[in-house]
């Protein structure tokens, strides 16, 4: 008796190599998968010994033993994709963003409701990182005071385009391409989980420095923006859980990103100060600092990282 | 023979007691002192013994052993205090910022040309630091290469207000106290001198996350910021040294201030990125790293600690 749903997978980057090996050590059956071209599909499908593969969206979502699709392709084909699972009754599983406009995340939605018994996710994995979890536990038991003054977020990673493949999704912005959208999303959905806030008003400066590679040149350039800076006001409450209580005013966050291959390793610096501390998480690791006394190690990624180790090796 | 002019200072705050005795070491001889209440002044004239103290301005402007004039005093007295000694022929040194609109500014521009043999400075001290002498030779240097891309500045520093005069206008924005007027425009001026650009576009944010302090509670609220985060693009170019060249696109800055006794030490930090490398200075410190190459230290601030630590004992 089969109990776990039959996976289609949509997309053939690496994340997908990736990915479909830990699902099958789940017990996961992954049934199919979709490439931009019968010859990137064929070749992922022979690589991870994926009985059927295609180009055509229709011929993965409607499969009989298709119950569960991942959407790891390009973000312009996320919403088109999901909304059509969701019509015919399949969980979705939908890499971030959701979709590349304000438009396609409200169809999604609203696909999402129909059948309200199908899963719907939306890959924004920040919020589960055991360092964010601890921050926001922190933050609720007021370690830095009631009145928050500032989230100040760096992120640098290495550059996001895909050079294996020359240009592709990665390189243009139109297709969902580019920091803001790939990993600016992140942040957004990281902030509503610790702050349980919404933004009201937002101001922000996007560039692409790096608008050649080694493998774009010429006519065809890079658009696709490696480099974001923002400012967000975060007033309005999600839900009951939330920082601004009474007549506070709003809680200002700036966030600066950048990708590239000359920025060292990958970086990623939380920092939340109120009156009567400050909190951060640095890597995976969060750390504290009340106002006149020491820093303190609050969560240290140690175990995670021998687990990973583990499940890798 | 005297050969160096004689002084008259405007202020009575802890930048004089430290400035007196170093002019006093050069060989200067400090006449007159100015404060806002007789009283301060008194106090300071006593303390430095500087034989001759007074509440009104023209008393010292006045006096004919006062040569040159030191203005220390708040912002909101630079321009009136300046313009009117240029005007009698006094030379000037102000402190930062010069005035506490461009108004101000501007008319004291236009003070220091009537007489050019004047002498007529604004306090911006940054560009004398040895580390970014360095580091503007090295950008003319090409060592990030021809595209530059960024320029991000951070700087944490203590609280500015003057928590020994209770409220005074280090508290009050509209005084000229605050980070965006004390601590901003030592930035702008660093940056014209490191790229040779003005800056075209700004946009910005500021708070006053502390306002109310030990001594400063009740009716009476801090008003000058304490947190500034703005991006400007530096276009236009100041002289025949810039770091445009050809149909650049501008070159963007991100900067971000902070004053909070919490904040920890003092602590500066200003990166430029380009397409060949990066140049960095923290502290008193220039670093640099070319693209796949290893870091490297550029200028190290030991002599200069050293030097500051003979003249202090």
């Amino acid at each position: 008796m089969k109990m776990l749903p039959g996976i289609g997978v949509f997309g053939t980057g690496s994340v997908v190599r990736i990915i479909v090996p830990f699902l099958r050590a789940k017990g996961f059956v992954v049934v199919a998968i979709w490439g931009r071209t019968p010859a990137s599909a064929q070749q992922v499908a022979k690589e991870l010994s994926i009985p059927f593969y295609t180009s055509k969206v229709d011929e993965v979502l409607l499969r009989k033993d298709v119950d569960l699709i991942f959407v790891l392709c390009s973000p312009h084909l996320h919403a088109q994709i999901s909304v059509k699972a969701l019509g015919i009754g399949k969980h979705v599983l939908c890499d971030r963003p959701a979709g590349i406009c304000q438009n396609d995340a409200l169809k999604m939605v609203k696909a999402s409701q129909y059948y309200p018994s199908l899963i719907s996710i939306v890959n924004h994995s920040l919020r589960f990182l055991p360092a964010f979890t601890m921050m926001r536990k922190c933050l609720r038991d007021n370690y830095v005071g009631k009145r928050i003054d500032l989230c100040d977020v760096r992120i640098r990673i290495s550059s996001l385009i895909d050079e294996t493949e020359g240009y592709d999704w990665t390189c243009d912005e139109r297709m969902g391409g580019g920091i803001l959208t790939l990993v600016g999303s992140h942040v957004i959905d990281l902030l509503s989980f610790l702050t349980g806030l919404r933004a009201t008003r937002v101001h922000g400066v996007i560039r692409t420095f790096e608008s050649e590679t080694a493998r774009v040149q010429g006519i065809r350039r890079v658009t696709a923006p490696d480099f974001a800076t923002f400012q967000l006001e975060l007033g309005g409450p999600i839900n009951d859980y939330n920082l601004l209580t009474g007549d506070r005013a709003p809680l200002l966050v700036t966030v600066q990103l950048m990708s590239s291959n000359q920025a060292g390793a990958f970086n990623q610096e939380l920092v939340i100060t109120g009156e009567a501390g400050a909190l951060w998480v640095k890597g995976g690791d969060l750390h504290g600092r009340r106002n006149n006394a020491k820093e303190e190690c609050l969560y240290l990624d140690v175990e995670d990282l021998e687990v990973i180790t583990k499940s890798v090796t």
